[in-house]
């Protein structure tokens, strides 16, 4: 049995080979995991996620007992979470688990007796959106990850995002980072990479970027440092680089650019649910 | 791609065509959209509607990511109706779309790379359920759809069923409609067909009807005119007749009447799920 | 059509024959019921019950209509329970439904034209909890029943599965009762099977027990007495003897004890599962 607990628990050959099947496989279907179930136990909810997994495992001919709801999940919170996996891993296949506190999906698969997916957990990791985001780059720039100046805008202090997708570009040799942010919300020092160059104005940067990064500026965090990229910076960007933001989005981008073809957030969404057909078949089957 | 936003879309020879489809298949299962995932969507709440396209999807093969509740959808609810249906789109094949505010598909349909079905936007249209009563018309008339005495009570005034259901009959020939209801209720002048007689009292008509349509009086309006149809009034209606009404029901019919062969209240989701299993058949496939 | 609303429906051939082919199927698939659709109506939340059905369903080959939310289903509220039952049987194969209400399954069953499980009617009966608990003492007592000594310790006035099960135990020759409570939720005198010992005490029977059944006492009900049973008391237990709980549990077993070959609470619900695979595919296909 293989838990998916950190991005840290998965080989370079390893990403490789799964996003080379990813790219085999897009949008076919498969009977691979027929009769097979995946519990969706979802602590708190992220219907993007729950559903790309949902859909993802459908397509290789599975079904999902979705758990998604915080109110209706509770009924059995009176027992500790170590006891609801256990249970679930009874009478499913597969269990992919988001939580609220860091932690707990480790103190999951600790007692679990089938694979436990992390599906995000409080301040930790979320390692099928790290491996969606890294996907998309290498997708987009002919299967290679190197090399690239990466410029990431928003809070780059409170996100997991980010966070994981720095550290899984700086395993490859020549990336190059901006991070644009106000101060309060800079990458934090002590994971800062090599290659890294801080600024407040992404017009600094944005003209000498491959990937342009864009995360929202979560404002349930008491945050007021919104802002909106306009159409005239993003047409700044080179024509081969591409955008991308893990959603949801709430002013950074306008809608006029979802057509532009390096706009990439929605086509993100699609090669998540390839990466994690690959993923399922590849943990469950 | 060919989205379902209203009624009107729908040219008689299609529906025709779909109707046939219905009565040739009944409660038949087939494969034909195996591995296919629908998304059901629904704003606000409607039980009966989302389960009748969950199990007509499942009845074709297919597979449905149920996001049914308010609550919990709210979590994406920060995000653009247009970004979460696109969203959506990138792992789903067909969404059916329930919205509290009308012209909310439309806009949905704008922006969507798979088909939308509305399944209700406010004020506006709910075009599967229109079809369903049509059917049940039809089915129970020797596929017939014309040349009948239509007799409506409840709230005409503010249900959008009635208006739908009216519209779509004004189509064919010889359509005779009676209007029972409190003034307060009554069906809009602006809309009213050609061939329409209102009145307060059940009675004056109930004799002279093929098609009774029941409606509750929705309470959550204010209203106040609750009404209940007596076993003996009911008998009033020819022996040929039907009896519609789209649930929920408060009290406006007998439940002793529930066996009464005239009664069609609960074959019209079973038509209704015939029906929609062809839609989507059609949309999808 | 066959309901399932008690265990005493049942007769003792139908139960043995039911848990022989449960030992027969085990963990294995079938695509039985393929294209049936399963109604989870659960008018009161209960993950751990639905989500075995749903389960027990899929690998059958089946799906699942899941309305788990009470908030949501309340939608339907304002109709009667038997109009929904009759309006999901337009559209499924088969209804299990929970509700707080003693008695509303029988009602159900009365208009259902497809069979009704009972999945717990407020202080009536949960059969397909009492088959799984039996089946957990057969399964693990050479495929017999009797001659059993049982410990049923905690809450043993208000549970309703405690009731259902000694009922059940009572139907075979030479089984054994020690009742564990404080006197406040003793097990009630009016139902007392004739082999029964009452004490307040565990260490009197634990040494001469075959059969623990442990309940949590259910803080809801107002009562403060919580327990624990300490490792030393457990291994007080003789080797062959098994260990049950139908959880969620607080306090009473330590985890340290899960590992326990005695222990079996968790295979519980996987013989549930094994149990509810074979009463589907009986009731449905």
């Amino acid at each position: 049995m293989q838990h998916l607990l950190s991005v840290d628990d998965m080989k370079e050959n390893y990403i490789f080979d799964l996003w080379s099947k990813a790219i085999d496989q897009k949008d076919n279907y498969s009977n691979a995991l027929k009769n097979k179930i995946l519990t969706n136990l979802f602590y708190e909810p992220s219907t993007r996620t729950s559903s790309s997994f949902y859909s993802a495992m459908v397509r290789q001919g599975g079904s999902v007992i979705p758990i998604n709801n915080v109110k209706f999940s509770s009924a059995i919170k009176g027992e500790s979470l170590e006891d609801t996996v256990m249970t679930m891993a009874t009478m499913s296949d597969c269990i992919v688990l988001r939580h609220p506190v860091t932690g707990s999906v480790a103190k999951a698969a600790n007692v679990s007796k089938v694979p436990i997916i992390n599906a995000g957990d409080g301040e930790g990791e979320h390692p099928t959106q790290t491996l969606l985001d890294g996907f998309t780059i290498f997708y987009n720039n002919n299967e290679k990850i190197d090399n690239l100046r990466i410029t990431m805008i928003g809070d780059l202090r409170n996100g997991r995002t980010v966070k994981s997708l720095v550290k899984l570009l700086s395993r490859y040799s020549g990336n190059h980072f901006n991070f644009v942010s106000p101060k309060e919300l800079s990458f934090p020092k002590e994971s800062l990479p090599k290659n890294a160059f801080e600024t407040t104005k992404i017009n600094n940067v944005i003209s000498e970027t491959d990937v342009l990064y864009v995360t929202r500026v979560q404002t349930e965090r008491g945050s007021d440092h919104k802002y909106s990229l306009s159409l005239e910076q993003l047409n700044l960007l080179p024509k081969k680089s591409i955008v991308m933001h893990p959603l949801p989005r709430v002013s950074e981008i306008p809608r006029e650019f979802d057509n532009d073809p390096r706009a990439k957030y929605f086509d993100q969404m699609r090669y998540g649910l390839w990466c994690r057909m690959v993923l399922l078949k590849d943990i469950i089957a």
